[in-house]
């Protein structure tokens, strides 16, 4: 088949040119179907380029100095957009030059450029920002929104739902994935007003392709007894932080653990095939690549330190994407919604 | 010193009565001035006690029949408070039968408890919820509210700060605990207006017996850089929730690594003292004991599943904030934050 071409912001991310690159690299050597807009620095490209000759032919250089600082106000760099490795790599989805786009940028600025050029899809009252976890279970779970939204309605959070689903049915292949929203407790009555009118929409919601299960606490994201979990942007940033930051904090435990004494030094070096599957399994690079669902193209944001490993994954993610068309999913199950009793509130509606 | 008796609610919790039992003569090994109120089902409560002959002369026995189920729902547990051992503790603390009250029970039942039997303390709004954290520091880290108050203004938040520094005074023996704000970014203009506007009245105000260090995001929780994070129940309840599952996850990941071969199997062994290390650090028992701050009283919950070793931490948490007459010191800080401008703001106030 014939992939549209990623575009790639060369520019965004603390690694630098360098890092971007050789992750496309890496993503093209899996996938050599691979196509790829580079966009930034040409000179700087180009010296990045030398060491990855395979990538010569698959790629087109678009020459631009702006970049978008990792401080930069978004309202300050969406006014500049169109001098910007990052507003170009998303305008090139607009055109059509490109299919996709990926970028390690400053994720506010990257969501503003995004909605400004792409627009909400039809349905679609706001975008959300989704991303894979590690889990117990057999797949990833998703998690969205992750800081797109820092305050959600009702309706909001169905439509995540509904977007993260889409997603999820790409990742695990489940007709239905499990969605689940976010609470401080599985109670009906627990949790905000908008969470319980949330969850009523959903549990009489018919059609769906997804199965509704109810809530969720946040010690259980992780077990896999959940495709997708559903939350606003604050309580999501917070969760998926919160994640991190305590497996970083059990990992260096580990590290102080194995390292107190001569024997816990011997035993780390008898058990290392044990403890490298572990930083394996936990390594945010092999998670990369977070999602802005519900626009009209698909934007990848990489994490601002990953390697060339994280690079390629949120590469794949975007190409992924582009061959299930999620955006074409997403617009049929909004059409199911239509079908439901849902249809009926439109008294809520709300502005992107 | 003569320290006041601590009442115990000796039917709560999922591991019953002698594990209640247990926990609190434990306690009593490592501080033999503890003296207890044993509230609950007077047969049960003796034949547990016969497996621990020193707390006869240093415990009373309060019968009761009732017990408040952990799926009850307050509102309903509050009708019935004062023929349940919940209740009874609770009442004991209000009459100063007692001067604080433990309980492994129905947490939003012993928070209605709490707050009708104990009421605010003058210049409180609304109690909060607060627990000791596992950190990289030489300390614990104290976060608040975990789920006492789904939402929360900033007049609350501002409160909450005062509470927890109070509270970490005792802990940490810092004259001046480094607070923060939990939210999705350290700049200034990130999170809700609620979160901008604790900030900026924290920020103002001078006199207080903290540090206002700004924002935190959820990942820096456990380094040891702040003494206390100041959140609503909602975010707190997820961040917690968070960090625990996370926790889990990586053990249980790790146990399976460590079970995968021969090999890892035999580093285990070898490298156990490290991994005993972990799981000291991180066993939820040994910073067990959240507390009910902002009350005319002394009220700790235990954690539901906590063995004998959390209960005996819930009784030295509830000890050590009587001996450190919390109360008294939440007093002179809130007379201290009516010194400052944040005096003028009584517009804002709002009833408990």
């Amino acid at each position: 088949m014939s992939l549209p071409r990623i575009a790639v912001d060369a520019m965004g991310g603390d690694e630098g040119v360098q890092t971007m690159i050789s992750g496309a690299a890496l993503a093209r050597r899996r996938h050599d179907k691979f196509k790829f807009l580079l966009v930034g620095d040409e000179a700087r490209i180009k010296t990045a380029l030398d060491a990855h000759p395979q990538m010569r032919g698959a790629s087109e250089i678009l020459h631009c100095e702006g970049v978008v600082s990792g401080e930069e106000q978004p309202t300050r760099a969406l006014r500049r957009a169109k001098t910007t490795s990052m507003g170009l790599a998303v305008n090139a989805v607009k055109t059509g030059d490109a299919g996709a786009a990926v970028s390690a940028g400053n994720t506010g600025a990257l969501m503003a450029m995004s909605k400004l050029a792409l627009r909400t899809m039809p349905g679609i009252d706001r975008p959300a920002l989704a991303a894979l976890l590690p889990s117990l279970g057999d797949n990833d779970v998703i998690m969205l929104d992750l800081g797109a939204n820092t305050e959600c309605d009702a309706r909001n959070l169905v439509q995540f739902a509904l977007m993260g689903a889409a997603y999820s049915r790409i990742v695990t292949g489940r007709e239905e994935p499990r969605v689940r929203l976010l609470n401080i407790g599985t109670e009906e009555l627990k949790g905000t007003e908008q969470l319980q009118d949330a969850a009523a929409r959903l549990r009489e919601a018919t059609g769906l392709a997804l199965s509704f299960d109810g809530f969720i606490e946040a010690d259980k994201i992780n077990r896999g007894s959940c495709d997708v979990v559903v939350t606003d942007g604050f309580s999501g940033n917070i969760a998926l932080k919160a994640i991190e930051g305590a497996a970083r904090f059990v990992t260096d435990l580990l590290r102080n653990a194995f390292t107190s004494s001569l024997r816990s030094k011997i035993g780390f070096l008898v058990s290392r095939p044990a403890t490298e599957l572990l930083r394996h399994h936990l390594d945010p690079n092999n998670h990369n690549g977070a999602v802005f669902l519900g626009l009209n193209g698909v934007v990848v944001k990489s994490h601002g330190s990953a390697n060339p490993t994280g690079v390629a994954n949120a590469v794949a993610v975007a190409a992924r994407l582009l061959e299930d068309d999620l955006t074409q999913r997403i617009t049929a199950d909004l059409a199911a919604l239509r079908e439901t009793r849902l249809r009926s509130d439109g008294d809520q509606g709300e502005a992107a």
